[in-house]
């Protein structure tokens, strides 16, 4: 089962894009709707934690979230080594699955241990072919993208090469994805992620905060916060004109924030959302 | 001299729009640039003191700093009442300036002092009739625009209600200004401002860093930040179907960041800035 770049995705399962810090032990709103998105509480649910170096301790608050959710089949996929993310038989317990949760952590560490493995093919068979959530959170969220955000200062204003850019799981093709976005500040290494790849969006999710992208193509925004989004493609940056490290001049970004509540579907928003919606969702705009 | 609107300003002197904590004791680029506006040395600065409640603290650091910068005719224009700011005397003082600083505190106290006053008609005077420069820092920055933004909860997402307008001095018409920007996490107050009035333009100065406007109508940023502009006329904003302290969702809102050395002149940029340079320099867009 190797690794292929998918299609862009039409119909199959949801992606549940979480900013962090999502609320694990009062209302639980986001991980509420995820088992919701997972077809409700019957059914089988796993947390992938590669992307920790705690894994026990974070499955620990799964586990008791999940069980106070109502969900009895739900399990741990502890990886620690990419020879653990080839075993076939724990592709099995993620192939099978109806919700697939990637905890947070550091997205390079977890994508150095299941970005292209059995692991990895699974959690695309799952989503395309059986319609599966796919939930991430924080670093989870970040490696939902193909274009993943690997690292960058959180400086007050977007800085030439203040941003690096790594490989994805891409399951979401045409987008850049911060988390902890207001709380941490990050809008400046957002826009220097979009002044070097304008022809990516770039998405920004707050603390307890999901973007929430439907087998429709459509999109939710769902918990406290908001999502922003910046995108670059009509920008006029000076990006050659600037040294490394240099302050960047970004002229005519387009910037659109989406409080909790906000739903958009393909054909029914205003013309700026239906871009970022085929942006979203369309094929990778840098191949 | 009864203060009135003006129209456009076309000629006069320039404004210098600081964002707060301007360096006042080591490199001093900007009090130095001021001076140079304000035609170097030799020429006439006062400071005026009437945002803040101590005046006297205030006066003696921009006296220390306009001394080192070589500036002997300086003085400091206490106002703590209208009464005050009608002495015809004191205006006198102010309208044979060549540089006029309006240091920090409260915005609303300053106008409360100088609004509508002789000497708020002496600052326009000086600045249309014999090309003073006018700085302001902090609430002296704010204080600039016709619309004023009076105050506001720096909260992570846009809010409807999130932001008080209020009579500013009308040396710029069609922008809202907002200081100690990315310091202070202002730009979800700044994008509240600008989706309840998407006819302004929203300006967000960095510390220690200014917004030149010139006579010519250009623009320029000087010191250590950046500036920030927020341009909604294009933007959908759900403000009518919001409660109050509701969250907004902002689509399509024009997003600018000018890093410290950025300079545009009209009809030497790109298109998106040359709408800013006529709504910055126009006449109120409001009336």
């Amino acid at each position: 089962m190797p690794y292929s770049e998918a299609a862009p995705r039409q119909g199959g399962g949801r992606l549940m894009i979480i900013g962090g810090h999502e609320d694990r032990k009062h209302d639980m709103a986001i991980l509420r709707r995820f088992v919701e998105f997972a077809g409700g509480p019957d059914r089988r649910i796993v947390v992938l934690t590669a992307a920790t170096k705690v894994p026990g301790r974070v499955w620990e608050e799964y586990d008791r979230a999940f069980a106070e959710l109502g969900v009895r089949d739900r399990a741990a996929i502890h990886t620690l080594t990419r020879a653990q993310a080839n075993d076939p038989a724990l592709a099995e317990q993620v192939a099978s699955a109806q919700g697939i949760f990637m905890a947070g952590g550091s997205q390079l560490r977890l994508m150095k241990i299941i970005g292209n493995t059995v692991l990895h093919a699974a959690m695309r068979q799952a989503l395309t072919e059986r319609g599966a959530c796919i939930g991430g959170t924080s670093a989870g969220a970040s490696a939902m993208s193909a274009h993943m955000l690997a690292s960058g200062k959180a400086s007050l204003q977007p800085e030439k090469g203040g941003v690096r850019l790594s490989t994805g799981l891409s399951f979401v093709q045409g987008a850049v994805i911060d988390q902890h976005f207001s709380q941490r500040r990050r809008l400046a290494r957002l826009l220097a992620a979009v002044a070097h790849y304008p022809r990516l969006a770039g998405i920004g999710v707050d603390e307890n905060t999901a973007l929430v992208i439907g087998p429709d193509a459509g999109i939710e925004v769902i918990g406290e916060g908001g999502v922003t989004i910046v995108d670059g493609r009509q920008m006029h940056a000076n990006l050659s004109e600037v040294a490394e490290q240099g302050k960047l001049q970004l002229i005519d970004v387009k910037l659109h924030l989406l409080p909790a509540g906000a739903a958009h579907r393909p054909g029914s928003a205003a013309g700026p959302i239906q871009d970022f919606l085929e942006l979203l969702t369309g094929p990778d705009p840098l191949t």
